[in-house]
């Protein structure tokens, strides 16, 4: 990690807890409904409907309206298809009110002393602003697929933090609590940092969290990425 | 400016002040030669350089490699010829190292307690993000032409700006010191505020800062601003 000057960080589940907020949220708003196959389901929708926009089956769409497509979907299945539209705009912006996990701004605070630090997420710009003024999230810059028309693992997204900071890939290293965004990036040259975030799908389905040689560094939390590096 | 939820903000003049801080930074460099002179000179090729790219002539190019062709274009004029690649591509970067007017980080600090604030330049994305870290612009969002691949006064600058929020144009506000540029966000229907900053192109040469009625305010500073709006 060496040459790093700035560290691109996941958001959903490596720095927010969208599991749990959306249960949270739930609770409190629809309390018949479980909202924890709420969250499964919904979060469940999220990676088929951004492969329909790389597909080129839709057109560049951001998170907010797929977020509200698969929404409407899931809504009858819960028994909420009597939810007019003021409640289903409110309900759809529940993901940028996610909370960050309990290390998460002291972690970033303290990397930000070294670091350039920021957001390299499928979330759209608007979303991950308004996330990060209600959070507390101490971002130098607001990256996202908004950004480079292309959702992760899309190289046009790791390499487009290179180039928007003219550095070389292994100059970024991608904070991420999931392998399959961690091996995109390194299929482009940045260095990787895993996170555990075991509890990421609710208490009830514990993640694998085992170290994997592939990547950089592998910390238990934010703050322990800041340890690691010295901060 | 009752329903504004987003101010944007003008970077180059308005928050920062970019002819002091090359007069500087050549006085530092190169003290033999005119830095007024050549900050003004480097300056008159941007506008210029930035219509090469919308007329299509050019295609998408960022600040920093316009910045790089005009200075190489004036180097000579000013017996630099014989800087070396090294030497040019710091000078160029001056423009990532310029220092703020007095108020801006107290007024920035200020304003964002109530909004959103984002930058809203002809500087790219990397440049705005180097400039805030080290001169403590606390942005809740970078945004700039290299989001919207479109430069000031482009249309779609001050309606990118309104779309990333999910809001109307009247919901934003363009804060400038050009009144060009808040003639391109009133045409688009964004509310703006004038800041005074006479001494921008240096104190040889003040500028007209007289209120125009056109615009929502007028403001002597950023302070002056979160002042008139009782923050």
């Amino acid at each position: 990690m060496k040459d790093v000057q700035v560290l691109a960080f996941d958001i959903f589940g490596t720095v927010v807890d969208w599991h749990g907020s959306i249960v949270r949220e739930m609770q409190a708003l629809h309390p018949q409904v479980d909202g924890d196959a709420f969250a499964i389901a919904w979060r469940a929708g999220y990676k088929p409907a951004m492969a329909r926009v790389m597909s080129g089956e839709l057109g560049w769409t951001r998170i907010d309206d797929l977020h509200r497509i698969i929404l409407d979907q899931i809504l009858p299945q819960f028994g909420l298809e009597g939810l007019h539209e003021e409640q289903r705009v409110h309900l759809n912006k529940v993901w940028h009110r996610l909370a960050p996990w309990p290390d998460s701004v002291e972690g970033l605070t303290r990397l930000k002393r070294r670091y350039t630090i920021c957001s390299l997420s499928n979330g759209n710009i608007g979303l991950l602003t308004n996330m990060a003024k209600r959070a507390g999230l101490p971002w130098d810059c607001v990256l996202s697929a908004e950004v480079f028309r292309a959702y992760k693992p899309d190289p046009a997204t790791y390499l487009g933090v290179a180039r928007v900071f003219d550095l070389a890939p292994q100059e970024v290293a991608l904070v991420a609590a999931h392998h399959d965004d961690l091996a995109g990036a390194r299929a482009c040259g940045l260095r990787t940092a895993y996170i555990e975030r075991p509890l990421e799908f609710g208490a009830t389905r514990p993640k694998d969290v085992a170290p994997r040689p592939e990547n950089s560094l592998h910390c238990a939390s934010l703050t322990a990425l800041a340890d690691q590096l010295g901060l």
